[in-house]
């Protein structure tokens, strides 16, 4: 299943996106896609539904993130050899783990806004894992009954809070709008392999970065393992898991960053396309 | 007033500790002491009502989280002068942001446990601020109007996982058990100086860490100012200020860490007192 939450910001409603790419309207057989609706049962309780005779939802609303009340926000760094060189930081031993707030969780086309006084705003296109059961000490090898599904996200980034502030890169990844996730969320039996998916980015047309979750260093298994090991995780948790190259951060000869008025348009293979218009902040 | 949360774990009551010490149950008033009952027009309600006609709760019940669905628990590193030298760091030029894991919140007496494999596990009494009203981008003039009150927090850490696993402090903070908060929210009105509260902590009954907010490096309002500068923070939100001397990473001839069967007690004036075992994982 695709599922997706659609309508104004804070007035979502439950949905999923049928083989047509219509929206149907899931309201009748659950309030809202929560943290407890991605258990197994839960989501077994959906895909028995026919998706024929669930309405379809006319016109283009708006989408939201495609799970409400999203706890944890768990992001991995470095993790694609390549983003590592160009980032000028040596490929690390075990994943790099950090922080973006759920305070930045934003929809996938909702506009994304420069913070006040920002001047190093970056992209980065990477694929999320959600979780559906709770997770805590799970091996490689079990990791994977603990997710319900895929997303795709921008890892928006603020480079000098990132990285010229001071300890901790969670300053630069949470500011308000830096996490566009969705549209939807692809439950695992839709995704055949996850470590082999087409990723891409564009800023105003002009193709960025373009890569594939098989160059990634750290697979999703071991890393659901691994954040396992150090903090529990919970239905709904997000776990983004790192970017391929051509960020902003990596250009040549020089940095290149967001200004107010570009577009960013990125997608993954089954996890479809966002579109976020850069504006100032206010 | 002295908010709290009583009764086993995940179905706690609201209540308020009354002048006398005693438990006074609010469930007639209140479902539950969640992020929206910290603004000002809903503490206010809760303020103009007749303490002594609320019902006395009997017994010791155990005491929960004062605050349900917590979203994002923030903390300040190396807040105080002393305690970045014994830490063998810099005093930081702004402050030392980091994340702990809202899934290692526990009741303020629950057992500490120790992660599976760690042997660097350390205490950090901390003055904690509760957000009542969303604040972004705020003056330090205006910060505390966002304040709801304040708690005692037991910023447990992971030496090792903190600071020798790569990047980002993260990893050695947010371990299910590492965050203790309670025994009860005291509100701003509770509190005639934070910035003159003295604290402790013993390990077995032997002082180690004994101090007093004065000597924070930047104070509550700054704080509160310089996080929503970097992200939006939400009613219910805590922020953990950082802890002075004596942690056990600091102890001399050499650190000294917890183990199973150490007991911790912490308070700081006017915030209660503080509990723990500490016990293997599992």
């Amino acid at each position: 299943m695709k599922l997706l939450r659609y309508g104004p910001a804070g007035q979502e409603k439950p949905g999923l996106m049928d083989g047509e790419g219509q929206i149907r309207d899931l309201s009748a057989h659950i309030a809202d896609i929560t943290p407890a609706a991605l258990g197994r049962e839960a989501l077994a309780r959906l895909a028995a539904l026919d998706v024929a005779s669930l309405p379809v939802v006319e016109g283009m609303p708006r989408i939201g993130v495609p799970v409400s009340g999203v706890r944890q926000f768990i992001a991995i760094g470095l993790n694609y050899a390549d983003h590592a060189k160009e980032s000028g930081m040596p490929i690390p031993a075990e994943p790099v783990m950090f922080t973006k707030a759920v305070s930045c969780l934003s929809g996938p086309n909702d506009p994304v806004m420069l913070p006040k006084g920002s001047v190093k705003t970056d992209w980065e296109v990477e694929l999320g894992v959600v979780i559906g059961e709770t997770a805590r000490y799970v091996d490689e090898a079990s990791a994977m009954d603990h997710v319900a599904g895929f997303v795709l996200i921008n890892d928006v980034s603020e480079r000098e809070y990132q990285m010229e502030r001071g300890g901790t890169w969670d300053k630069g990844k949470g500011c308000e709008t830096f996490g566009p996730v969705g549209p939807w969320l692809a439950t695992r039996d839709e995704i055949v392999d996850h470590d082999a998916l087409a990723m891409w980015l564009d800023v105003n047309g002009r193709r960025m970065q373009a890569g594939s979750t098989s160059t990634m260093i750290f697979k999703v298994p071991e890393l659901v393992s691994y954040v396992s090991r150090f903090m529990t995780l919970l239905p709904g948790d997000l776990i983004t898991t790192g970017t391929p190259p051509g960020v902003g951060l990596g250009q040549k000869p020089e940095p290149v960053y967001l200004k107010a008025g570009d577009v960013m348009s990125l997608g993954i293979s089954g996890l479809g396309e966002q579109r976020q218009e850069v504006v100032a902040w206010g």
